[in-house]
């Protein structure tokens, strides 16, 4: 076991109000068909809350009835606002004040990135109860003049919360890689020092989302086979020892592609694109809680996280729970 | 100890392009004395290029001819911009390709929050060559409505790489705490999914820097000083004991406030706010680096990493060199 911890709660939160295909075919002037053969999305949820509140939602059912967090890691793929960091608005949301906080960054692998950097602090026992939350509103960010990226997005949080345990549950092993060829695959210009806000040259569409999907796919797919490949094998596991495998959920076509090429059984890939959409960030926890609600997975299981994100990035986690 | 580790190299990235308090009074509508007595700045760097290439400059400083980092941690304040993560860009400039990398941001104690995280990968071994980069480019968010924080902000960028060390050197222990009660005394309200860059009621200031700086030194003066007796203390340590105190450059008095209040003698504060302003996340590791370069700090050295960031957040760090 490379760190031991144990995930002791989850929770998440999916906004009530849901878009369809049909009402998002309107917006984007394209069709139902289109839209599920292109984002293999049926319907996302739109949340007219802010991320912050989207998290303590999640927090609050990840906390449940334990202590409160002594570390609080905000793991989202877009902020709130530049300043401060989100972190601190959510802590605000749960009514705490005086625990740390802060983000890890890196867009919709933040996440995976975020359990790495949590099980490393409580394999050193700097902090014994971390609470991750990712919480995106895609929505905000569509581009309705880029049809097939702003059929993907959708909103969500979710949550988990981590505690040190002995050496039979936590982190197996964890890979990342970034590959800066794909940096402008998938992007949002503006936001930052680059393009920012108030500059003359900063184009409405730069403050949004664009996702070149079909080269973002064909340059990540040899790049995810070969890391999976390769992390499996040097913890002497095979695909069949994996009980779920849980990958960012960043599109219909990107989910399959871990059965139809990656040698896993497709039940025991987790899927939930079509219902949710690609929720940036919050896209693979809550993949998790829902396995984990839907007693997908158990104790002792082995669960794989897996995925792409902008940058363009590539992560996986082998988790023993 | 708490985590070993040793700094083996660092660099800086200062622009050349000087702006002096004279030539910003002219912008803000106030006297050259005005600036000094409110911000205590008496000449800003202003970047022409972005934050990744200066970024890169300091890093490729830091790297020397040293191998190439097995980790990239951004830790900056405001982002390049909003997808991809910041530091794909900075591993694009240096490069590289296929290098870990992610952000921790922290706001102002990014630096100090991405060396925990550092410092707690090499004890366990995870992570042996490190390079953390902060650059950012406040110059580019201030508002010249606001003269009082306009007059603080700087443009600069500042790196280190860390590698294992046995237990003489190394992170003899770190604290931090969040207080969103202080979350609106510093914020850029733009940005993110609060006040989208593309929604009616974004208005321009919202894009832009705004501090209450007399609120936020009267808020974080007693907590800034506790935590630093309560770290100094759990670690036998006093004030004399501590080589050299490198502060957040938050600003003139901020800075002057750990040997007017804090008991630290005022040749071991280090202090370059009137040269340089606050470089928001830079500003710390910049003091740092420039240490070193000044020959201020020495190995075995005991130096205490400390400042107040929006949040507001506080954090400390003891270090061994």
């Amino acid at each position: 076991m490379k760190y031991s911890f144990k995930i002791t709660g989850w929770g998440k939160y999916l906004p009530p109000t849901i878009e369809t295909a049909e009402q998002l075919s309107v917006k984007i002037n394209k069709s139902s068909d289109w839209i599920m053969s292109r984002a293999g999305v049926s319907e996302r949820r739109v949340s007219d809350i802010d991320v912050d509140q989207m998290a303590a939602i999640a927090a609050k059912e990840a906390i449940g009835d334990k202590d409160k967090p002594d570390l609080i890691i905000n793991a989202s793929g877009v902020p709130k606002q530049t300043i401060p960091d989100t972190s601190v608005f959510i802590q605000k949301e749960l009514g705490y004040e005086g625990i740390p906080s802060f983000s890890v960054h890196s867009t919709c692998l933040s996440f995976i990135t975020a359990i790495n950097v949590a099980a490393s602090f409580i394999e050193n026992k700097s902090y014994c109860k971390i609470l991750i939350v990712s919480s995106d509103r895609g929505t905000r960010g569509r581009n309705f003049n880029e049809p097939e990226s702003a059929a993907l997005l959708g909103d969500a949080s979710a949550a988990v919360y981590l505690e040190p345990s002995d050496n039979s549950s936590g982190l197996i092993d964890f890979e990342m890689s970034s590959w800066p060829k794909g940096a402008n695959l998938t992007e949002v210009r503006g936001g930052g020092t680059n393009l920012h806000p108030q500059d003359d040259a900063t184009k409405d569409e730069d403050n949004l989302f664009s996702m070149n999907g079909p080269e973002v796919f064909k340059y990540s797919l040899p790049k995810v086979y070969q890391m999976i490949l390769s992390i499996l094998k040097r913890n002497q596991l095979s695909q069949q020892d994996v009980d779920l495998l849980i990958p960012h959920q960043a599109s219909g076509k990107g989910v399959k592609a871990y059965w139809k090429f990656g040698g896993f059984d497709k039940t025991k890939v987790m899927d939930i694109v079509n219902e949710t959409g690609n929720c940036v960030a919050a896209s693979l926890p809550l993949a998790l809680v829902m396995a984990f609600e839907q007693k997908k997975i158990n104790n002792d299981d082995i669960v794989l996280l897996v995925g792409t994100g902008a940058g363009l990035s590539i992560a996986s986690a082998i988790i023993k729970l």
